[in-house]
């Protein structure tokens, strides 16, 4: 078999992981042969390829990134896309591709199976929120970057007698928010899946400081507070209507400074939570998820992801993975409630 | 409610964040009291106590080890053990235990409950070897120190042509060895689960010289070359019939140089793997499992240990969680064997 | 004798060090005893003290901040400062005083010893920008920080085709945009020492992405471009008349955005350049500034800071290290640009 | 010109970083064409080469090891060692050499610059001991993996109370063992420059878990007791004569168990602390040694090494650096010494 390979969205921590395992089994355990696309979809729609074998993803396991670029190119939103895919694809004599990638990414594998493409997909989200797989890859290397900034934090909080507000990432999602806030001792967690009351957040901030330690705030890019207590200025907009001086995280440290009356700093982690090594867990897992992958391939099985359950990596329909966000549930959050303000 | 807290075993990251967790919930959500027992199953035999309440568990968090201390120490081979233990719990007004630890220490738990003392378990192992949990915290930490030496090492041996072995931890279950082995991609991986043939090992080693890189051979302590290949002289025993010089690896070293024609060295990672801050994984995983521990006393839910399944802190049967063994199953070391001597 | 001991500034990982060593040879050697004043000259001026002896530095060396507090109180800007600090060193019995800290603290400590107060300065500056000593602690640390960071953003740029500018601290001095641009391997470094063309890192970063690579950019946050490049519209600036949006981190991003036509973000590094455990040169430093700050106590050599010299911690007089600020001289920036662009 | 690169000796983090620099300056700045030997002298000696320009150099700066390989080979021990190397040079029409080595590299190119050849050497040893600068790259990560080991170590000894023998590099000087131990608040710390009485260390030992803390002895791998101090019975010297059960650490181990009472682990790190991507010190002045060291060739300054010097780096005669063992003095060790025992 020809297998062509590609990543698309956002990079993250353990794709070349993945790479490198569908292709030394592919080539040692099966004979297949691999063609590697460039740049996400954009690769199969116009034909951009690499070479791809055992050479190529010697030493890649480590390295963060994807040595196959990434875009957010969406097939179906150009003109005759489909069929620029399926006549490039046929070119290369490629028999199936294993997709690697998002919401976005595998929601394109899932048509296209549809249409007759032999995809397999890798989900990929460093947010962690596709459904149908315990965790994706990525997230906990996020976690821990989050968690490490977290606790060089502490100490600053406490030498100034300050509070730290630390936004991280997630938009719809408060997965890594929560981990990291529970793993770096936070003394008040923020996610989007549950708008906050500003007012709470610096009672708990207040009383943090009565024991004489500085509170940690970790508010997910995307957490949003009670209707109305966000009132913008005309100038806080910007043309297109957003929020303009930075994001929720200093609009929230303003907020605090004024109604506990200590000196509040946001830090944004901002790209350097996606780049770089792997964690340990990320890699064993982005390992096993290239390893099921190929097996799917070799067997034939299209039309399927790859997914964690418990410690077991399975198939499940693709259309099971991408069909909604998961967010994180109450019930983990009140878990986690106990520790804010003390 | 008056609650006591122990730790026993070999010490592990996480551990304090358990205590923690434990103390934190019980005395802002429920109003209970604590004693901290020293030195795993010493304290309540002997009547060593250690203050513990939400001052005490600031900032261990982010720590190593435990601040509770720990020993080895079983009060069933001591005469007169269980009625000490119930003396010093009745004087000390406690009316439930939380025991932190592995096999043994939840074994003990296990058979004071059954004699009628109010235990619930937290498991812990480094090695990650406990029945009835997906996993136990310090092992993702573990996996991670040895990665990181691994990531190291690779250079080294790629730049003197050279084989290097590397010991980790794992007697009796290989799971250390695996996840590192796959996370660093070592070349191959030895197990205490299946024993190896040495001409195989050198076999794989000369293979990989062969493509210009180096090997590293990730080996637990535990693991075994089939019967025979071990031949000893006698000077290479010591007193009590142990190998003399060094562990498996500096043997295994020594074979692969013989055989192999290229240089070997040996890196023993030994007591590194299990001190220092916790993973974010393992503070989470640790947190969590504080949390199920102190609502399972809450709710008089004795005779239990809390269990991840898939992600969910559960409860179950102290004696489920200590009967047997884990160790990893064939088909997780095959899925690995496919990296092997590439 | 009775000695005082204060941190003044911002925090830096090294701080506790400095402490413990001062304390730790001040009682162990000389026999002397110690009072903590807290946040800094806050401390003397106001009678805030704190226990300082070999329990209070137990464990301390690793941890970043100051477990005495710091503040910018300058008891020269408020009326009868100095007599307050005098009034509360004799009450307390203070017969010297160490006082930790950069160009304001130890500008004080400068002017309190011409007026008669017992003073030895420990030079801290995370920037490095003091005279009189080749480094200062928490430098290395900061710099290290900022490495890992751009490690980690080659990945996520070079994945996305993407310009990536990290913004670092150093408002007047670009000691570690120097230094972190050089070991983070950053294809334009630029300082406040020079005002630099935008179109100019504009062709380098085209010149970047021309070899297949992504261009990181590393800004020092007091960087500035050529008179007239940063053209603002009235609404750009804030009350005070500075740039409302980001810092030059942002600003530099949508320019470089518009002129090469490629997408590029910006990562502020922030706080966590200044906090958390310091590394090993920084520990060792801190600690012979600690050891030979104490001696000089002990031998009455007053008016006086240590300071390194090659691989020598000496004593130098105060004034001598204040003056002036140390700026990245010439010659070492163009050591750098023959990586620029490449 | 044509200039050939090598490096030998053991492996050292910023060898790459050497080579980089000097190929990027080499090239962009003054258009000169390189040659990779490998393996150390071995390359010029059997002409043994590698393609050495922009692209090979591309991405090596946070890679340890070297891409040129290393070998200890010493021409002048090989019969007409000397002729082939100026045969293989004139053969592949190298001008000047660069030679990256220790004492013995740098001592080969001394010897073959007095003979006629071109060359400008670059100091480098993990320990520190080379004479003429004030430091070598390298040891500042070594220094900083064995303070992460020993702070990992601190949580085990003392939740154990348990001694922890930590034995690091240094054979003939003890730079790393003084600076680990210093950095990472080690109890004792033993050197190959000053012999140690064993009844002096296990006081400060006893004296440590007094004041209920458990120590760290750090033990650099040249120290040695004071003579007659460690008594070996025949079967524990191996064939040369050397000892056989482990090193000097492990042998401490079982003395200070023995006299203490206490139980006493070691740890070797081995080659952990050779291996890996350089700190931010050891990237810059490797990078700046690479830079003076192609200015040196290109202004054809030879028989000279570059050297650190403060912060300046500078250029010395090859015959200054490699003279003498640059070994840690006395009082270096005396300042340490208010550490121990307590």
């Amino acid at each position: 078999m020809r297998i062509g390979v590609l990543t698309g969205g956002g990079d993250c921590p353990g794709l070349n992981a993945v790479i490198r395992a569908v292709v030394r089994k592919g080539v040692t355990a099966y004979g297949h042969e691999f063609v590697g696309f460039r740049d996400g979809w954009k690769g199969p729609l116009e034909g951009l390829t690499k070479p791809l074998g055992i050479a190529e993803v010697r030493g890649i396991l480590p390295r963060g990134g994807t040595i196959l670029g990434s875009s957010r190119t969406n097939p179906f939103k150009i003109e005759g896309g489909v069929e620029k895919i399926k006549a490039n694809l046929a070119e290369q004599g490629v028999d199936a591709l294993v997709a690697i990638g998002g919401e976005d990414t595998l929601g394109v594998a899932t048509k296209l199976h549809d249409l007759g493409v032999n995809v397999v997909g890798v989900p990929k989200t460093i947010d962690n929120d596709l459904n149908g797989t315990d965790y994706t890859f990525g997230f906990d290397t996020a976690v821990n970057i989050a968690m490490e900034a977290i606790d060089r934090l502490h100490t600053t909080a406490e030498s100034h007698h300050r509070t730290l507000v630390v936004e991280v990432m997630g938009r719809h999602a408060g997965w890594i928010a929560l981990h990291a806030g529970l793993a770096g001792g936070a003394n008040v967690i923020l996610l989007p899946e549950r708008q906050f009351d500003v007012e709470q957040v610096a009672t708990y901030v207040t009383k943090r400081f009565q024991v004489e330690y500085a509170p940690i705030v970790v508010v997910a890019e995307g957490a949003q507070p009670l209707d109305g207590q966000m009132v913008l200025h005309n100038q806080e907009l910007d043309s297109f209507g957003h929020v303009r001086l930075g994001g929720i995280g200093q609009w929230l440290a303003e907020q605090l400074e004024e109604k506990t009356g200590k000196e509040a700093r946001t830090v944004v982690l901002g790209h350097i939570q996606r780049g770089g090594t792997p964690t340990a867990f990320d890699r064993v897992l982005s390992t096993r998820f290239g390893l099921q992958a190929i097996d799917a391939v070799h067997e034939g099985d299209f039309g399927k992801m790859v997914a964690l359950k418990g410690t077991d990596v399975v198939r499940i329909p693709l259309i099971e993975g991408t069909g909604e966000l998961k967010t994180v549930p109450i019930e983990r959050y009140e878990e986690a409630e106990v520790f804010f303000g003390n």
